[in-house]
């Protein structure tokens, strides 16, 4: 978050996809294009600020005109979608991966943070959560689905939704805000504990995509919290702002769903049918992803 | 060039650095931390702007925390030296890879340019140019030298000096600035061309160290004109300012060689004991570097 100028301040973000890590040989290089703007506009929009300007530093084994092509034209609509200007980048020789920066305009002291929840605000989740992560492993041949519901959730993963307007319109009702890229669990971790809170989380209450229920069963609840690349908003609201998101949602036409509620005691609680329950959940690593 | 204040405008860059295309597997991760903030830093020194923010995207096949402890103080030595601060980044698996964004800041209106110089322009350059491909050439056995030049050669390679004083000092004194990152000859004819120009390119006042000299002898400006990886700046000067650049090039103590001029005509021409000279030189090309 930088002082550029009397009335705004920029937010600069970046983010990486390699081949084998981030996506597949395979993958097409149009969701290539799209997803490695959209993990950076999802960055910027939990800043609640609004992006401006990318650069592309693109490394490829050989020219490839055909990749180039395709790849251009994902990252091109989206950017064309979010008003995103291409401003510089890079081309080079090298194993195949994507690095974009991303750089956002706020007004000053608007930007939304990570620290500022409080105890009793209610932590609400754009979208639905689960989708992306279960489109992987449809993709890998670890989840099975009806034809409707697979091809619906792979392009959860594949173009996902980077919920840009929605941040900027949540400077001023949420109280914090992060975007939901390692798994719902991890980032709503994240978000009480730089808040210096715990959740209490109830289980009925995460939205979990008809899609999802159908592909998962009775284990969807387990694979929304802990999915990851989902791009979705969570954000913690004070109870009286929720009119005022829910009809921010309507507008907008994006579910904004209360899912647990920020206490003092650290850590998190996941509830259901009036109980405790246990879910061991390892923290997003890096370098074993 | 980005208008983000009412008296500044942001420059924003980026480059990759890939091993096995831009360092080779067992050079020093602090040699490599160094390079991938120079040569952005010699990017916004082009530019005539001040650094100011990086973000820095690090992929690696494991964690290595000697080999990124390196890399860390390689990196952070040299932006402490001018002021940037590291604002965020970005680690993920992947092959080996660095890449760096600058964001800097130039005065508007102020910025250096490629475009804007003219006929009758004196080209100069910033310190000798040759001695980091004739420290790449040593490395790889392709060149031999006596070990004291061997060693200040490499170190031209692997500890490169961004003209970053220098590249602010020159607005309002350079007609037009490129920084050498691919030798010379190609980033003079990018300037030239830019401006509508041509250029005469006296051979005998190439800025060529006395190391180069004593190792590549009578082959000497071949290796000044095409080595790469120079990161000094190459800029135009209407001769009527030739007193006021000699006297900043004393003040900075950064030799400001005078090796060629601006013509109407295309193309560059080498000049030598009043003789044109022929130079074959293949642009450069980020695919078969």
């Amino acid at each position: 978050l930088l002082d550029v100028s009397a009335g705004q301040e920029l937010v600069l973000t970046t983010d990486v996809l390699v081949e084998g890590v981030h996506f597949l040989p395979d993958s097409a290089p149009r969701s290539i294009g799209h997803r490695a703007l959209a993990v950076n506009l999802s960055d910027i929009a939990a800043m609640g600020a609004a992006p401006a300007w990318a650069l592309l530093s693109l490394t490829l084994p050989e020219p490839d005109e055909l990749w180039l092509g395709d790849f251009a034209a994902g990252f091109h609509a989206l950017a064309r979608l979010h008003g995103v200007a291409l401003v510089g980048g890079n081309l080079s020789r090298g194993p195949r991966s994507v690095t974009v920066q991303l750089a956002g305009l706020v007004p000053r002291g608007d930007a939304l943070r990570r620290t500022t929840a409080h105890v009793g605000d209610l932590v609400c989740v754009s979208g639905t959560v689960g989708d992306a992560g279960a489109g992987v492993a449809l993709r890998q041949g670890r989840l099975a689905a009806g034809a409707a519901e697979a091809d619906w959730l792979c392009r959860r993963f594949e173009y996902p939704t980077p919920r840009v307007e929605l941040g900027q319109r949540l400077r001023g009702i949420a109280s914090a805000c992060i975007d939901v890229s390692d798994g719902l669990l991890g980032d709503l971790q994240r978000l009480a504990a730089a808040s210096g809170c715990g959740a209490d989380v109830e289980i009925g209450q995460l939205p979990v995509s008809a899609a999802l229920r159908a592909a998962a069963g009775a284990d969807a609840w387990r694979r929304s919290l802990a999915g990851g690349e989902d791009y979705e908003l969570c954000f913690a609201v004070p109870p009286a702002r929720l009119p005022t998101l829910r009809a921010l949602g309507a507008e907008l036409a994006v579910a904004c769903t209360p899912c647990a509620i920020l206490r003092a005691e650290p850590g998190i609680a996941l509830h259901r049918d009036g109980g405790v329950i246990q879910f061991s959940h390892s923290p997003f690593d890096h370098f074993a992803h």
